[in-house]
């Protein structure tokens, strides 16, 4: 399989979580987001929606949607399991990825952020005031979903790490890039430090990618 | 089951026709958004997040988040599927669903056209520009999906009505109340007219809901 990401994308970041902690190695190629790559005829071809990441399968399917993908991968490879085995455990955990990658990233992806300035006339500062004020509403209802949860342990769901860990530790990462406060956060900041400690996550950080920066 | 709703919101469209292809039968409960219904302490106990829709199932537990709660309903009862069979078909049309779900609907759902207006200074005028830039960009990108596919058939995957399908169809909806053109989009416009005529889609539509004003 191929993955076509970007160093700095969560969405393609939460895929090389998944694509780790199941051992599968894929090739990579590189979708420079800034240099607009993604808008290459080439690129759009296999994704129309000019966005990153792309998988393409064994059979040569471009498969697009980072949560799509992971959903995917843990249906070709069951283990270890990205997904409890309840229904309403599922559920809770599909809710915890679906807040961030509903609820947060789309808000303050590159091209909305682009938008904000060139579409809409405003300046940095109040693109950055834009930022700051998804990531603090979405990570408050992603702690008070978190803080009182019953089912949650050292990660989202137990000790089973799911896609709301792989979603959850992007996020986190884009909001402390951009100095956003984080100390009302402490659930989230305490599974994600456990996180942070886990091969797969340390080896899909943005920084650590052939393309970064 | 009881689903917390509001006539207007996209989300709740979702799981109604969800719920209406499968013939569940719920209670219905309303959260007049505009109102801000949604941020009432009694609601927020249930839905971290403050938005609709949230389902509470027959042991109790709120779920939120439409798509995790229609994976939900389709794992509780499989029958009729809202997603194909193979994997590299199911994270198509999860992909298709998700293009509406993360990278159109939450750009101009109405918290975020409050804050353009509220948070942001903008007047009415920009608001409804970056609705139909959004409208444009998701629905080109959409269209692109399908137009080339040669898994699209009278619905999005071939002739079985799925989880692309239900998020298709509200988004449509949206666009067209808000005066969008969606001349350029012929296999979306196709596609969503044969749905319309399927009884769970008409009796989910947002004018026939007790709460419609």
């Amino acid at each position: 399989m191929k993955l076509y990401g970007f160093f700095r994308s969560s969405a393609a970041y939460r895929v090389r979580i998944a694509l780790g902690l199941k051992s599968i190695a894929v090739d990579h190629a590189f979708v420079h987001l800034r240099r607009k790559d993604q808008q290459a005829p080439g690129y759009v071809e296999i994704n129309p929606q000019a966005l990153v990441p792309t998988l393409i399968t064994d059979s040569g399917q471009p498969l697009t949607q980072s949560l799509a993908i992971m959903e995917y991968l843990d249906e070709i490879q069951p283990s270890p399991a990205l997904l409890p085995k309840s229904p309403e455990d599922r559920a809770w955990v599909r809710s915890l990825a679906l807040a961030v990658a509903c609820d947060i990233h789309p808000l303050n992806n590159t091209r909305v952020l682009g938008y904000l300035k060139e579409g809409m006339g405003l300046d940095q500062a109040a693109a950055d005031r834009w930022y700051a004020h998804w990531i603090a509403v979405g990570l408050q209802g992603l702690e008070a979903m978190l803080a009182k949860d019953s089912r949650v342990g050292p990660y989202c769901c137990g000790d089973q790490v799911t896609l709301a860990d792989i979603c959850l530790v992007p996020q986190l990462f884009n909001a402390e890039r951009m100095n956003c406060p984080t100390e009302a956060y402490p659930t989230i900041r305490r599974i994600a430090a456990a996180l942070r400690a886990l091969p797969a996550f340390q080896a899909a950080e943005p920084g650590r990618q052939p393309d970064a920066e």
